[in-house]
């Protein structure tokens, strides 16, 4: 484009400009199911926040602080729930916290299991009479077991699903299951075809194993056609032998189906050393604006400090950890002094279960604490698109949509119910209401659980208005409880 | 993010994708300033359509053809207005648009200026006593003059702003006069900023010439800072002194302004061997899906063929050019029959200020034909977040606000009055309801107009989605009018 078309009813963009900032053109109404719709208001209850919200804007965008407290949290590198690293990270975090004037900032201790991956994983499609061997780029699944040392080898038979797994039956015996039922692109929610999809990866290799299979490999959980393998946690079922599982790419997945389609039998051996090491010692990672009036109220914003290893879990959730932190951070620095305490907690082992956000509720710091809302950041670093406040029908559901108004400039245009997430359900499961920013996550599975989730696949406005939204509405909600 | 936490009302993200196909969570209401509101409909006029928006998305998001289009048209280079690369862009274009079956597909001349950028521009801060000299990365502005051969060198002056020069007066002859005042960060609207910036880069040169200044440098319109210049038109007030304009890298504006707060004087050579050669012809590109009832009632898709110089124009602006063509292909290979023509049109030399534009409303083909709708896709190939449409208290406004819950899905969350651009700004003006899809387009300027605007920083699900509601918009409005 050049300078002539920007704006909204066609007008030159400098009177954009000046039209954005006059008032708000827009007045979100929003209906759940069945209840009642939020009614607009009429712009008072709005106009008193507006200052504070347009302070907390300019103070964001004016940095890239978001982004600066992102590069902190991942310079330890990957922080695999029990790892070294994810210690350092814990650390790092009690450090960065106090830097930032913090108060109660302190860890609390979670008790986590500690999986390794060991080497690389290998695989390759044996070579038959007429073709060469072909390597398959593979990753173990986070808590898989490892092959024996000398790796395993068995004929290969593609499925579509678990449910296919039963009527093949017998003929499973011996063999590795290579679930390979891609993500339905034609989804335009990332997430659901995520959900669609993932049941391979957490179940394929019990159901499986029920059949006598020997290892599972489970297509990638993206939409892209690559080399990267993406992990992910994986769980046995307790019944069943307990079968390695590794994920493969895209392109591999690819690769295998048809060598398949034209062979009769096609084999592939695979190797694995991850194990699980036991128990370890971990922590979540606490700090607040204590507040000033109702200390014990607490608005909680979360992420989870723990990533996948293949990576520095830039999205995933480095971002969400970043968000909250830069949320409190601008609060604090422009000195808005919360009624009730804003918390950032950045919880450890999401990955593996949520042990973490267990831990939390559990832990006797919250005798006399009543947490009024969680908000859990865990869609990647990107831009706001909506925000999933509260219950169907609740209170700080129509309280939050009565200040739309004041969301819309930062890019949130939808505000329903809804929001939490692994870390924070216990809490929400005692009473608190749940939150989440929704953003644009078009490109999350294209980085997630893989080596391509790094700091520069996030952009640091989209980031830093993530954090401006957690800041808005924690900063309303601190104000004015629920 | 594990497998958990996905969904609105922190449901597990399997029930979210059945609930996402149960009913519309949302009814947007929008209001513009004083209109009246476009009221929420009981959704009987859109599950008329909810099929075709249906089929429309699983044909879109199934491949990625939006963006092998994109390819294709990038796939002949830079195509700046009047080169040799814009001829075969048209050639292209028409081939492309044969190859995917649209009716009436020809070219329409356009006669175009031609400016060449010649060799890279160079520039550098002059050694002083004592510091060596600084080279500077540099780009000529469109439409500027070249220096003298050899090239210019003189002192420095920097100013935030056009209103600084009448204040520095007389001290401004003889001087390059450094524009830098940067987009303004603490916006959230990326257009917004980048309006509020570039009166430097348009009308810089002439409003120094003023004065005596002997050259320009502009301090290139992006967020980011880097070393790549940021191109872009200027333009020459006729009654001034015609002088070279060059567009310098934040990161380089950054050393220039802080070497000039350190030393009393600084000279910064520069040499540009840019040139205008005078006029070309060209054409815009026209291809159509023509209505089965009314021929001569025309929904348009528009992009703009032409782009910079420095890269592919991949969002700037083959994006909209690929999301218009793509949208054609969807509503024809689901063979959708439209009543109504709809109509793309691939558009030459918005860059430098819109003569294709101009040149399609005064063709001889106009004559018995009504625009209803023109749509121009112009503000990269990002994500819809929202659609800009008719003139406030318009009929087509009311209209498709009534359809909301359909495009909601596609990412579309908020229907405002608006939309339009450059090229067709003259149909606007004779009666034509403006439209355009709204993008996130925080990264937009990143690329812009620079070296890094190539094929790659478009994501292929980000621009499908943009040509599935252009589709389903040009399907709607052709099946019912305005």
């Amino acid at each position: 484009m050049s300078i002539k078309t920007n704006g909204f009813e066609g007008q030159p963009a400098a009177k954009l400009r000046a039209s954005l900032r006059i008032a708000p053109v827009l007045i979100l109404l929003l209906c759940s199911f069945g209840a009642s719709a939020a009614k607009p208001q009429d712009g008072r209850a709005s106009s008193h926040y507006q200052q504070t919200v347009d302070r907390l804007r300019e103070a964001g965008l004016a940095g890239e602080r978001g982004l600066e407290i992102l590069k902190r949290i991942t310079s330890v590198g990957p922080r695999l729930t029990g790892s070294p690293e994810a210690a350092a990270a814990v650390d790092l975090s009690l450090k960065l916290m106090k830097e930032l004037g913090f108060a109660n900032v302190h860890a609390e201790p979670v008790e986590v299991g500690h999986w390794v991956r060991g080497d690389a994983g290998k695989a390759e499609i044996i070579a038959s009479g007429t073709r060469a061997a072909v390597p398959l780029a593979v990753c173990a699944l986070g808590g898989s077991v490892g092959t024996p040392e000398a790796g395993l080898a068995a004929p290969v038979v593609e499925v579509q699903g678990l449910d296919e797994l039963a009527r093949l039956g017998p003929m499973l015996k011996g063999k590795i299951v290579f679930f390979n039922r891609p993500m339905d692109r034609r989804l335009a929610d990332p997430f659901s075809a995520y959900a669609g999809a993932a049941d391979q990866r957490v179940n394929g290799a019990s159901a499986a194993a029920r059949y006598g299979a020997v290892g599972v490999l489970v297509r990638s959980l993206t939409f892209r056609e690559d080399g990267n393998p993406h992990t992910g946690l994986m769980q046995y079922d307790p019944r069943m032998p307990r079968i390695p599982a590794a994920a493969v790419s895209t392109r591999d997945a690819g690769t295998l189906s048809a060598i398949l389609k034209e062979e009769k039998s096609v084999s592939v051996s695979l190797r694995l050393n991850c194990r699980s090491m036991g128990k370890v010692l971990s922590a979540n990672v606490v700090g607040e604006l204590t507040g000033s009036e109702f200390p014990g109220e607490i608005i909680l914003l979360a992420g989870h400090l723990d990533s996948w290893d293949l990576a520095v879990g830039a999205h995933d959730d480095g971002a969400g950890c970043a968000a909250a932190l830069e949320a409190l951070r601008l609060i604090k620095d422009l000195d808005l002094r919360p009624r009730r305490t804003i918390r950032a907690v950045l919880f450890m082992d999401e990955e593996f279960g949520g042990t973490g956000g267990r831990a939390y509720v559990h832990a006797p710091q919250r005798t006399g604490e009543r947490h009024l809302v969680a908000a859990e950041s865990d869609r990647g670093g990107f831009v706001p698109v909506g925000l999933a406040i509260g219950r169907r029908g609740s209170r700080v559901l129509e309280k939050i949509s009565s200040y739309a108004d004041l969301f819309m400039p930062l890019g949130v245009s939808f505000i329903v119910p809804g929001g939490g997430g692994v870390d924070v359900g216990p809490l929400i499961e005692q009473g608190a209401e749940p939150a989440a920013v929704m953003t644009n996550a078009q490109a999350y599975f294209d980085v997630h659980h893989s080596a391509l989730d790094v700091v520069s696949s996030v952009h640091p406005r989209e980031l830093e208005l993530q954090a401006i939204v957690l800041a808005a509405l924690a900063a309303i909600l601190a104000q004015e409880g629920i």
